[in-house]
């Protein structure tokens, strides 16, 4: 993956010969793509030309390029997704939940924008990017950024009293993430500095499959109960969370059904 | 999958060029046809010409649109699919069943129609559909849901004193929706808030396999046990009903053999 | 599957351009031929055209085409086929227990002809036709005709003290219904009204492939302690029947050796 | 497979054309062939027409096509083939084990010939064929035949104290008679009357591959149970015969060092 | 894989037309590259050329050649990697813990170059030459060495409290030497002299698959238990050095922030 | 495979138009090649023609022809191949261990020749061959044989208290012939007279598959230990032979240290 400086690189490859307006920041802009592809990079540049088009300007804009971003990230805002109130306000709080969370972990990345409006197959998002590109992730860092991925599910059980079908894609990741740790970062105490799963990757029929189960049936089951003491662990710790500052949930979630989108910097006001 | 903007906007591109009456609601046939891809709305606006020329009409009228909806979506009626009396009273009392769990559980899509006449490989039928398109399911309206298709067979079971082989692809629906409820959606207390289950897929030869167990033959073992906990807990929910409710169920079954076909202002006579 | 109403049309289809006798009742065929698919009618009527040359007739008569009902359903008759004595009165005494059962279980299918002449693999074979055909079948329907299929085995076991390779079919045949019974009807007590088995079908490289373990090692267990169960269940049943109607069950076997095969008609007066 | 009287039809086919000598009688070469295919048929009669052009004769006379019998059943006589005088003796009571039990076993089809003689990948071999072609085998004749097979396993442990590798096919073989009496014939009390193994086939780049585990790991265990049950009872069984009829073991072993090769006729005298 | 000969062999031939200087000792390039395969060897003479070319000298001289064993070892270097000042001080630790074990041990192999300059994927590299190539490893070298590649996790455990995703590859490959430990070289004295595993390899689609798994579930979890040992071993024999070195630890991390990269010699002052 | 006339034959034909010496017994060559291919003896000639080019000589001599039978047997000496003192003794001993090994028990086949020169990617090799070809063997001989086979390993941790990768092979060797006494030739008392593993073999994509496990997990399981006793029985035999005799094993290896290569008569004479 492109790191941060040569992400600053395929950028000006990928602007040569495209009116691009001449105070935008490919720095900035490498910045806010970490993650990003070659690929995602040249998309991203042909999005801020289309939208810049549709604007009606002679040249693409930072906006334009910023804006850009969330649509190659998240796919495009979906305008004739039409929610029921219900549905909205579950969305609002699961959105609120992540917010939260990794506002108050204190080895979450920092929230950049919280958003009810639908993208893509998502109902609503919460966007977090690290401060700087990081190389090397801390296991509190995996675990914090793990009890954020919860907080979406809990704030649905907490004042709905039940969950619903959306927090699929966050339980999925969770549970990935929950697995590396037990298996190939060596993070779990109890089954100690080795790795399990050989990831013998071959293709077939151009898929990639994985065949990984390398290890006994009891080690299987020990995985199993690290992958859940892992997952139980963080939402302990994110269930206290939300029931401790549930005042800025509340708060998170009315300012999303009012505005629908949160940067940043209205959202750290929310906790002044 | 389209929803029902989408679902509007693609019905106006298949009606181009076909004789269209003035006062056909798309809006309207977008809103009864939640769950249809942009192929079957093409195929509904064909079927719906089928039949207004075999019924000598200059013109497509609102009537052959609905009537088409059933038969894209159940397959074409078998006229000549001859029943027993008894095979009929069983496939009455299995439809009234589905039907009458679906009026009394408070979190089940609303009944639109019931129908003992065949259509496609199933013997009868019985339509629910929610007033508004759903995003998010909670558990609740997941588990009435569940209970309403394990209606006919308790039907069978409490009217003939044993079940016929005509539950089949109930009793299938109903285990996947419990599997996912336990593995995919966070819904199982004792399983938590993780998934299970891979779901890598990849093509094979034109089809697509998906290689899922990747947990612990503990784990395979409490995810069964799940299932059965949640079918049980429908099951006996759906019982409860049936008994406290038989009277129901018998004017329900009374009224099919007459009438072979009951719609939703009909059904809700029933209980008035 | 075409029902009895397809299978008249079907078949007034393929004797189109035949020199067909006016007196043949397509009706009828097509009640004899439940189960036969389009491409089985279009062979039994080659079939009949075939005996219909042989025999130096002009047209073909409906007994042409009743003949070639068992033979399209069961192979030709093996004229060379050369049985010991020994290996005739084992024939005769399993076709005599499968018709036996047949006759006395009140759930069980009617016997149409029992017969000792070879056809295809089989030394001997029993056919059973219901009166009319079915669409859904009781637990009870299903219990019994898994009884008939186990008549022959038990009669075997009976007469001779020991049974011979001549049962294998019918007992492969005996645990896929007892197998479906517990894993797709839901109709075992202990498992509950559930399916089991994903029948995850695909096509490999031209033949169906199904992958079906998608459950724990302790329901594959429970599983098999079912099917077991059900066979025990019909074994003892059927069991009880020989020992108690053994007069019959001689009576029957020593018509077969006589006659070879019986008709319906004949069948039942054995039992007046 | 074709059956005696298809044998001899088969038989009239290939010999068209050929210098058949008149007194050849088919229907006694049919008799001497079961399990012979069509190819091996056609197969024979090559083998003899160059038996009988090696031998300078006109005509192929019977001889020729009974002594053809042997090199289309086993391979040609290795005449190279130099044993040990040690390796001669354990062959000759490894043969004459298998002839031996075979002969005192009232369910075993008789001895027709045993031999020393290479031929193919055998040191030696030992044939029986039923006085008449058989369409079901009694669970009795199976299992004495099973004994048999054991005979030469036995009787080298016995003479020799210990076993050598020369055995392996047969005990192979005798796992695979001892398997399908548990799982396809239902021959097992413990097991009951039904199959095991789906036997669900399929053509993989021109190789049958055989899926076969479709039951639990309990009730593998089981069927391990039973082949282990059917192996020892045919073992002890054989053994006894070995211990008691030691002498006319040590006849036939010595015969055979002798003359290599015994026919029924010299092998019968031995008992006199 | 060629040895140090064959390595001096291929070398003349690939630097025939090339301006190779004088000086070059092919001998000393040689020795310094064990386990180079011939493309290697070509890949490092292209790589010292390109160097050479680079730097306008009209000779490739030994340094060059000496330079892009590290390139053809480990990949380019990545300037553009920017580590955070976190990062740096945890790649300096995880490197030193590495370079200091190897040191004091005594059966490890000894330490040539520690480095923080991110190469290929590795954000630092420590890289150990016997100093002789070895056709034959004993346990204790082996053993010496697995604990030298866990230096890394422990020192940072050590240092900064928990462990970082920077230990990912580290620990796969100790897992892979514990595993081969115990089931290639008969070196577990429970498991004792024998080897697990077909390693039955076969090629599928242009790549190799092994298929492994040749014994019962008991041998897999004691596998799983040495392999937990060996690792266990060795983890503590190197925390033990860790920590009763922890000067030497902060020294050589000092070090390597200071100057990035450690030569041998440089590297042996710091004991002295 | 070619017994040994048969090799003699095809070394007739291989030797046609070569200019063998008329002196050169092929007799002799035959009886020194058993398990050679009809391909290994064609490249042997080769060889031999090459060897005898490469000496000037006008004819192929004999010498020629046995000194290639190493070369295909065991692949071409590695002169370059630079061994260290150390590594030199631990081969000496391994050889000089399976050769001790070989001399004193009963049943195993006579050394021929000893060696701690490289050949192919074995640093020595010690070659034995039964006075004449076998066709059977008995389980003394398999299990004195695979004591042999353990010698190099036991040999290493006598002298130097552990054992290095070198056994490698010889243990997976040992493994394999330990499972077919106990899978393939029934003797194994704990296991009986059967075998295991269906070894339904087919041909994927070119390379040939092999699926075994065919038995439940409790047989794998004592299959694994009775794979495990024969081990261990046989190391403790050969163990029991190293310690008693260790002074013919340092005379060995010092003899191997000295002259490389030790031939029959030599090896015998050390004993004397």
């Amino acid at each position: 993956m492109p790191d941060v400086k040569d992400r600053e690189e395929i950028f000006k490859i990928h602007s040569q010969g495209k009116p691009l307006a001449k105070n935008v920041s490919l720095k900035k802009v490498a910045e806010r793509t970490p993650g990003f592809s070659g690929a995602d990079l040249a998309n991203l540049m042909n999005e801020a030309a289309i939208l810049a088009a549709r604007r009606n300007k002679d040249k693409i804009y930072e906006t334009e390029v910023l804006e850009s971003i969330d649509r190659v990230l998240l796919g495009p805002e979906r305008k004739s997704h039409i929610l029921s109130e219900k549905e909205k306000k579950v969305v609002a709080y699961h959105e609120a939940g992540h917010a939260l969370i990794a506002h108050f972990l204190p080895n979450c990345d920092p929230v950049q924008k919280v958003s009810i409006l639908a993208r893509g197959q998502a109902a609503g998002y919460t966007i977090k990017i690290p401060e700087r590109e990081k190389y090397l992730k801390f296991k509190s860092e995996f675990l914090d950024n793990l009890s954020a991925l919860l907080g979406g599910y809990i704030a649905e059980k907490e004042i709905f009293g039940e969950v619903t079908t959306g927090a699929s894609n966050d339980l999925k990741e969770a549970t990935k993430m929950a697995k590396s740790l037990a298996t190939q970062f060596g993070m779990s105490e109890l089954l100690g500095p080795r790795t399990f799963g050989d990831h013998q990757e071959f293709i077939f029929w151009g898929r990639e499959i994985t065949q990984e189960k390398d290890y006994s049936e009891k080690v299987a089951q020990l995985i199993d109960e690290e992958i859940s003491k892992f997952i139980s662990l963080c939402y302990n710790k994110a269930t206290e969370v939300i029931k401790t500052k549930k005042d800025y949930l509340d708060k998170i979630a009315k300012v999303l059904l009012e505005k629908e989108t949160i940067e940043r910097k209205e959202f750290l006001k929310i906790f002044t």
